[in-house]
């Protein structure tokens, strides 16, 4: 197995009370989510489902320029669902510092630690502490939008190592809730022991790019400015987005491991040196985070997920060794019966050393023409940490979340991951479901993503230079499953005129389109407007294309 | 080459003129197209792009009915776009007899052969012959909605053999513009010896099953009722939509053979029985019509295409030879890097003797796990002749237009079949391109189709019993590309709430998921309300879903 960095694997050892996923601490008021790590995080994604409309908004003032007017609006569905694009910077992380949750209260009486922890059960009360604070959350169990086993880790103890690794709990919101189920004060001894030996998981995270929007700290998750990421075909390793659903491991490649066993396969150890043996392949592949464009979906109702803007997406060229070069050599057979998925575990690992996982069916893992790879470059350079250094595994045409970093070990198997990444994550309902009725069981694992395209220039309430009486338009589109994107529409009239985008794209052969397709438009606009809306939609090469609002599309984790 | 009956072969080889291609007779006002064989006929299927919605009147009588109220409602999309499933037969063709189109006219000239042959360029004006009609049709030429080229086959001669290959053109609108045309009589004597020679080409069809509806006698095109459709999840032989371009092939299995040629591949001729000597396969597909549903197009704006309900698809169980190891045998590699495409002939031909063709990339109709069938038997039976007698390709996943019928020849080719229905027909283009600005070079061949969903039954505007304040559903869904549905979703309150039906498909991997999934659902209904609309839609499992209306993707073909 793979060698991380001592301070992060003893940081996770030390930790005997689990807690594994936090998902849900959305308020019925809207507030920006900054983290939601271990819930069901990548999914699919809302992006591809509505078309992006944009307006911008246009005073005439006899120069050629439309000026805007404010507030911008990047209008991504027809008539019901908007969204915004703003530039704000998303609230993130608040350190608890700064309320007075936790702070000792006279009025109250003590309690010692070995008192609390007692109370570890709804038959006993149950209790827990942040800083010198004691609660009886009893209640809130079964409200807690992360479900009561969950919370129930915590029973007993403190909830600060579990929101150490969740940083989206240090809200002032959240902090509030939780003083209401305040009942009196730990002991000023008993306060000290509690964190004293609390080490922070995050503190050896990589240096990022600031001109990524970050819209979680703790796990780091970010994406670049959207008339950024549709300036070049292939994305900047260093603008390219960060879907981190727990810290980042600090792999040693010296000392790295990757385990490989399971059905019809010898069981092997290869470092980092016997992957680069095979042959070197190179892709290039888009990669889209479930999430992507989940704001535009909350427009309709609040989901649950990291409040992603159009750009938690990226197109890279990834190289590396092909899976089925691997798996050949180990003697698997691409019909072997037995075998259904191919199970992936990162080297990030929650606070109980579970690992994140992920697997793929054995038809995409194993299929020559798949382009599954153990990929240790991105863009010809070694791998950064933030996206997988020294091996993550790239599946082209498929979400994301598939897409293991820091990969640690593969099983052969005749079943999907048990991970909840797989089982209760990463899958659609239909919108009259939500977390009241969900049964995760009901669904299948988001494999591929369906057809998308977003307008990434001129961001939405911008001032627009309108040339000979037409406006240039520049943005992404994507079909996940190695569909070609064959055709971009955009209008400027609410549908009425539909013109029809250049597109610049990778002159790949089916089914292995795995690159995404920029577009440009040069659309003739109405030169006595005072405000411009334009929309876009895109034809893959299933003539799938995109419904027009989200509001029949909604799901309760906004994929 | 395979042989046909003599007297098929004798009747488009006496044709020295040819018309392959008649396309567009569409009026302003609406017609119900009665053919569009050799236009672009089969394309993409709008039905998978749209819900599909019904509207049943709820008459409540106390009784538990809900009672239609005349005119049935099948609304298949949110808003906008409405279709009506009526049980009006369609208008199909009309003997020229039924009109006085061609008869003779005492206050006109007579005109010799000769003299009329002379006339047959634009610079000596393009005059043709309809029984004992003359006419200069010259400024109609640019005005023929199949091009301009197409009518001038014809110059000079008589329209009688091209008019009795495509039945569509016998309407009185048609025939009443000819007259307009009128210049004169052919002698007797000349209109006796211009059609003495001409057999009817439809004269040896097929016996087809009295339950379909037909959309086209000549050639003949049908679909069966959609209650009967979502009856089976095998779709009957007897039931299974037929949809012919041409007229129907008499093929001698004794005598009939299959020539294969081409790049990588050795040239080779297969007797059915050389053919039958591989292993034999199976596999369970959907075949889908291009323009299914396209009534429901027309209803924004109509297009070009016969007049398909929702039931221009089927579900069968194919037997044959794999395409696949056929090839194999005769030596073509998977990677021939030459190879780009594999182009299929019917036996079906055209008055010019030019047959039906088409062709599928190399990469599915090479790839072990893509079940390309030289299919012989269609439900454990052998093919019918409207299905294709004795060979048909079965390309699972992918539009009907490419699952050649009559299979006559095989040609591994670089480029596409330069066939009319792979290069002019069978592409979608934005709303906005019409037949005045369409580039047929500018889209790309359709293959596979998107998910689509269909409720068929009840019928709209059915009485339906409300069994304890519910009603139940049944109707199919269906993605190309071996995408499997992975949800249907059905409403009664415009999408206030929805329901997730029960599915019936076979359990398949990806990405082989071959054959349709048929669904019901027992919706909850309002009892006192007076009439109820149904939507439904499907989701596939790379979450591409059904926009809500056509308006946005109309296209001029309705695919």
């Amino acid at each position: 197995m793979a060698s991380l960095h001592a301070s992060a694997r003893f940081l996770y050892r030390n930790h005997h009370v689990f807690y594994r996923c936090q998902n849900n601490f959305e308020l019925p008021t809207k507030i920006v989510l900054s983290n939601d790590k271990c819930k069901k995080s990548l999914y699919t994604n809302n992006v591809r489902f509505s078309w992006t409309k944009r307006k911008i908004n246009n005073e005439w003032k006899g120069n050629n320029i439309l000026k805007s007017s404010g507030v911008i609006l990047a209008l991504l569905t027809v008539g019901l669902s908007v969204y915004y694009i703003n530039d704000k910077k998303r609230r993130v992380y608040l350190k608890a510092a700064e309320s007075n949750a936790g702070a000792f209260n006279p009025k109250l009486p003590s309690h010692t630690l070995k008192e609390v922890a007692k109370h570890n059960s709804k038959k006993d009360r149950v209790w827990v502490t942040f800083d010198q604070g004691v609660y009886d959350i009893t209640d809130f169990i079964d409200q807690h939008p992360g479900g009561g086993e969950k919370i129930m880790m915590a029973a007993g103890g403190s909830v600060e190592p579990f929101w150490m690794m969740y940083g989206i709990h240090k809200t002032p919101k959240i902090l509030a809730l939780l003083e209401q189920y305040r009942i009196g004060n730990l002991s000023v001894e008993d306060a000290k022991i509690a964190t004293s030996n609390m080490d922070d998981p995050y503190s050896n995270e990589p240096q990022r790019h600031p001109a990524l929007n970050t819209s979680s700290l703790r796990p780091y998750n970010a994406e670049p400015p959207s008339a950024l990421l549709v300036d070049s075909f292939i994305t900047p390793t260093a603008l390219f987005y960060v879907r981190n659903h727990l810290p980042v491991p600090d792999v040693d490649e010296k000392s790295y491991e990757l385990e490989i066993s399971g059905v019809g396969v010898k069981t092997t150890t290869l470092t980092l040196e016997d992957i680069k043996k095979f042959p070197k392949h190179s892709v290039t592949a888009c990669i889209q985070c479930a999430g992507n464009r989940r704001s535009e979906m909350n427009q309709v109702k609040l989901v649950k997920g990291l409040e992603w803007g159009p750009a938690a997406i990226g197109n890279a060229t990834w190289s590396g060794t092909r899976l089925y070069d691997v798996l050949t050599s180990l003697g698997l057979k691409e019909d072997d019966p037995r075998v259904r998925h191919i199970q992936f575990e990162g080297m990030d690992t929650d606070v109980t050393n579970v690992p994140y996982g992920a697997s793929i069916p054995v038809e995409k893992g194993m299929d020559p023409r798949g382009d599954v790879l153990l990929a240790y470059e991105m863009n010809g350079e070694p791998l950064t940490r933030d996206h997988g250094f020294p091996i993550r595994v790239i599946v082209p045409g498929t979400v994301g979340a598939r897409n293991v970093k820091w990969l640690g070990s593969i099983v052969v198997a005749e079943e999907e991951s048990s991970s909840h990444w797989q089982q209760n994550d990463y899958k659609g309902f239909s919108p009259s479901v939500d977390w009241h009725n969900v049964d995760f069981k009901t669904a299948v694992a988001i494999q591929e993503l369906p057809v998308t395209s977003v307008i990434g220039e001129p961001a939405s309430g911008a001032s627009v230079r309108v040339d000979k009486g037409r406006i240039k338009l520049k943005g992404y589109a994507f079909s996940g499953g190695g569909h070609q994107v064959v055709r971009v529409d955009v209008t400027a009239d609410k549908g009425q005129s539909w013109h029809t985008a250049q597109l610049i794209q990778e002159p790949t052969r089916p089914p292995r389109h795995w690159g995404w397709t920029l577009w440009t438009a040069d659309i003739p606009v109405d030169p006595k407007a005072s405000q411009l809306e334009f929309w876009v939609k895109a034809v893959d090469n299933s003539y799938n294309t995109q419904p027009e609002s989200f509001s029949h599309i909604w799901n309760l984790r906004g994929v």
